[in-house]
C-alpha cells in the first residue's frame, strides 16, 4: 500500500461550488476511484484557499490505474466541473495536485 | 473512527533537525501515540515550509486521550525538541496544529 499526500489551490470564487460537488459526489466517479484501487480518500480545506488530500493506493500499477481513471468518461465529466475550481501550485512540471513527501508514518 | 487533517508551519532553519527526528522517532513516543488511540498517522512536507498531518482516532474520548498524551513525560521531552521547529499558523486561539475541515471522504 502506498500513501499519498497532495495539495492544490482552490479559487475563492469557486469554493462554494467545489464544496457542493464534494458534498454530493457522483456515484460513477466514486465507483471509478475505488475501481482504480484508491482507498480512504479524504480532502481537507485549509484557509478557504488550499486543499489537502490524503489517500491510499492498494493496487500494483499506480500509473496504469491513473491512466485508466483519466480515460473514464464520467471522471472526465467530473474533472470538467472540478478543474476550473482549482489552480495548480506549479511546483513540478505536469503536476496538477502536488505530491508531497511523507516524512513520518506510524 | 474520526479522521484528522492538520497543518502547521516548519521553520526553514529547523527543517533538517525536524526531519532527522521524524526519520528516527523515539519508540516511547510512538508507543504513547498508539496508546492514545491514534492510528495511521502520517506527516507530509510541503514546500519545505509547511507540514500536513493525517491521522485516525479510534478511541471514545479524544480530549481525554490528548490530555493523557500531553501529561506523558517522554512526549513532553519529544515536544521540547519538535515545538521549536514549528510555528503555529495562529488561525484559532489555543491551537498549535490547525485542524482543517474534511470536505470529502470515500
Amino acid at each position: 500500500m502506498r500513501r499519498f499526500g497532495q495539495v492544490i489551490k482552490v479559487k475563492p470564487e469557486k469554493l462554494a461550488y467545489y464544496l457542493e460537488l464534494h458534498a454530493n459526489p457522483w456515484p460513477s466517479v466514486i465507483k471509478k476511484i475505488e475501481d482504480c484501487n484508491i482507498r480512504n480518500y479524504s480532502i481537507f480545506l485549509f484557509n478557504d484557499s488550499m486543499l489537502f488530500a490524503y489517500f491510499e493506493y492498494v493496487g500494483n500499477d499506480f500509473e496504469a490505474d491513473m491512466k485508466r481513471m483519466a480515460e473514464d468518461k464520467e471522471t472526465q465529466r467530473w474533472w470538467k466541473e472540478t478543474d476550473p475550481c482549482q489552480e495548480t501550485l506549479g511546483i513540478n512540471p505536469g503536476e496538477w495536485w502536488h505530491n508531497m513527501k511523507e516524512i513520518f508514518h506510524c
